[in-house]
């Protein structure tokens, strides 16, 4: 199945805006086995919207728009997709109730302006749009269903999350496509793409018969998102089939996968804190706050994140953190020693379970041959029960990328650190969390 | 000028990366006048590259291309545009040697596959590559200028400054454009656009005689950038009329202009700690570190940043900063006296000459009538020549996005605060920062 993807708008054409919408459609698109062939930007003009509007229906087997559902002038998708589908333009009599209720709310007089963006054409069928106004419709225009989305990007995943995947599937399968799909994302972090798909190669043996797997890789820096998809007329046969990839990926990728589906890592850093109890605090050099500001993304952190020390010079990292002089002195602030102790400070000063902190060359400029840009040394102290003294760990960084790459690697890695000082829930999570610790034991190789 | 942006690859179709070169690519044409009518994305496939191509050649005036120029197989568009353009493919020689110092510098040999990225269409003007090793080319193809570029936005933004910009406005010119173009870039911060174009509304007369100007803004959230762009066949009178329409927007706008061209206010900030000689110090709140971050963005900021607190509870503003625990008590954590202890306590602390504070209710949730989520105070104290008290000033904020839009806005409100107490270097520079400090003065109306 060939799928089309029209965005529509002023401000993309002028690169006023990037246009996000388009990756997410043809993700989930693609996730769902449609592919999709183009993807097309126009202005809000209409003779514009025509062309691109017909050509897509002449050469796809679904057509996607996003843009010109609102109240203005501009707005011209609706009257267009009417047009092209010969029927007229009619208001939507639920989305105009909602709207009249909105507006109620806020104590504002509904001007016939703001009707305006509850039209859809005459019969289409209207998917709705939880987080907004403007109701999605689908209609077909020359036998080819196209389905016309808001600009928001908001609103465009409320309105796919709610009705749209499911339809898309329903789509797919009307449209012939007799092969179902088993499919499954996991999240990767610690080592880059090229060393997880040279740990995967083989893992689909080529040219046999059964199920028809592929696999893919999406790089969200700094982590990686792995996708395998399974293919087969019959959905239980695909299943078994990714359950057997799925052992062997495991098994291939060991400690570098660290979750699957949606959570990100600073989501389930964030989760695993709260829900284990734990409290941890920061000790920041060269990435400034970012770790807090990744710590605190997430509502409800301030029951695991107590706050931080941002040191950015030495006299900081003693007075705030309680780094001896000595140590700095011998060992320099990016060296092994000076992170063990700003993360130990921090841990006795916040009085936490839980310390980690950074310190590095960001670079441009400041690298020796020694300590070259890219140089970041990491600690981790946590409180043991009956112990005196708190468990150390520390791990070394050497990535020579930019500046921003270099800071947001080091506080990823310190997140990293953080959920691997966690209660480990199975073997797999044990083997992950003793890997990003550097610390022996079975089954730790990464790829 | 009628312009077409085609960028190419699979990982574009598959949603796998988000398309920022035609934003930027599209961006750069607007301001010279070029008009991008059409952005379209496609697979790496010999028949939709053709497909594409021709139809952008039958349609523009100037068609742009990103994507394709790399060494394996799947990179068609250089033998694409050849076949297109009815020339042969060749090793463009300059780009060859490039390529073969650079491997002989890291002592790597070069196989045959790596000399397909330095080929172009034979007789096609090259353009150079200064941040990689594909050469960037154009060719007529049926009279049409094709510029293809490779897909690397690092590698697009040093060829776009080196050569295209420059090469963009003779196009334009040979295409018969007798307009001459002047324009500038303002940045504003501390207003939404809606007020923003309200304040211009009237600012460029219409349908009046003399050279042709326009406005547009561009949301960077939390800034917006104002675009003035005046044509006219005589540079010279499109200057004298940018002049006219500088003074006006300037005395429109008022303080909400922080400045002029590429300068981030998060750049600013920096460079002018640094001229001053001044040192700062952050404490942090709700913003969990982003202000350090941000100000720790920039190289060299290590001359003025010493370093901050996070302290995400209560007791942390005790301990770190010195808050009174009857305030907290009295006011709460988010008030005008906690930002205010907080911003002294960091000031004495830290040992700078500045310290800025932030506390607010990020959300979704913690949000109570008197202080609804978007509800933040920030604090600034600045030591004071002679004087045994430093000065403080607050300002709060009442905004109610999203906690991520909440907190960004926090931390440059901070930024801008920052910056507004550092020496003025003139008339206008001194009402900004009486605006932003909340300082009675003269002319300090933002619209």
């Amino acid at each position: 199945m060939r799928a089309e993807i029209l965005t529509i708008g002023d401000e993309l054409c002028r690169g006023e805006i990037i246009d996000t919408n388009s990756a997410y459609l043809a993700s989930r698109l693609w996730d769902l086995d449609i592919t999709v062939r183009w993807m097309t930007s126009c202005n809000d003009l209409e003779a514009d919207i025509v062309t691109a509007l017909s050509e897509a229906v002449s050469r796809a087997d679904l057509v996607v728009c996003s843009g010109g559902l609102g109240p203005t002038e501009d707005d011209l998708t609706v009257d267009v997709a009417a047009r092209l589908g010969g029927v007229d333009v009619a208001i939507d009599e639920p989305s105009r109730r909602r709207l009249e209720e909105r507006f109620a709310a806020a104590r504002a007089a509904v001007t016939p302006i703001q009707l305006r963006q509850v039209r859809v054409p005459a019969g289409a069928r209207v998917h709705g749009n939880p987080a907004g106004l403007a109701p999605c419709f689908e209609l077909p225009i020359d036998g080819v269903p196209v389905i016309c989305l808001p600009g928001f990007p908001r609103e465009i995943q409320g309105i796919v999350e709610q009705s749209l995947d499911r339809r898309f599937a329903e789509l797919r399968e009307a449209h012939g496509a007799v092969e179902r799909i088993a499919r499954r994302i996991y999240r990767a972090f610690g080592r880059g793409e090229s060393q997880l798909s040279q740990a995967c190669r083989g893992l689909i043996p080529e040219g046999t018969a059964g199920p028809r797997a592929t696999i893919h890789y999406q790089v969200k820096f700094p982590e990686i998102l792995i996708k395998l998809v399974v293919r087969d007329r019959d959905l239980e046969a695909a299943h078994r089939q990714l359950a057997q990839l799925d052992a062997d990926l495991r098994e291939r990728l060991g400690p570098v996968l660290y979750g699957t589906g949606e959570e990100t890592l600073v989501e389930r850093v964030a989760r695993r804190l709260i829900d284990a109890g734990a409290t941890v605090a920061t000790a920041e050099s060269c990435t400034g706050g970012m770790l807090g500001e990744l710590l605190t993304r997430v509502p409800g952190s301030s029951r695991a994140y107590i706050g931080g020390g941002i040191a950015y010079c030495n006299e900081e990292k003693v007075r705030q953190l309680g780094v001896r002089r000595e140590t700095l002195d011998a060992h320099g602030a990016v060296s092994e020693e000076t992170v063990a102790e700003m993360a130990r400070g921090a841990l006795e000063r916040f009085g936490t379970q839980l310390a980690v902190s950074i310190s590095g060359v960001a670079g441009p400029d400041g690298g020796t041959p020694d300590k070259p840009v890219g140089t970041v040394w990491i600690g981790l102290a946590r409180r043991r029960e009956g112990a005196s003294e708190p468990a150390r760990s520390t791990r070394k960084l050497l990535w020579p990328g930019s500046r921003d790459q270099i800071r947001t690697l080091a506080a990823w890695w310190a997140l990293a650190m953080i959920d691997a000082a966690l209660p480990a829930q199975d073997p797999a999570e044990e083997a992950r969390s003793r890997w990003v610790l550097g610390e022996p034991g079975p089954r730790t190789g990464a790829p």
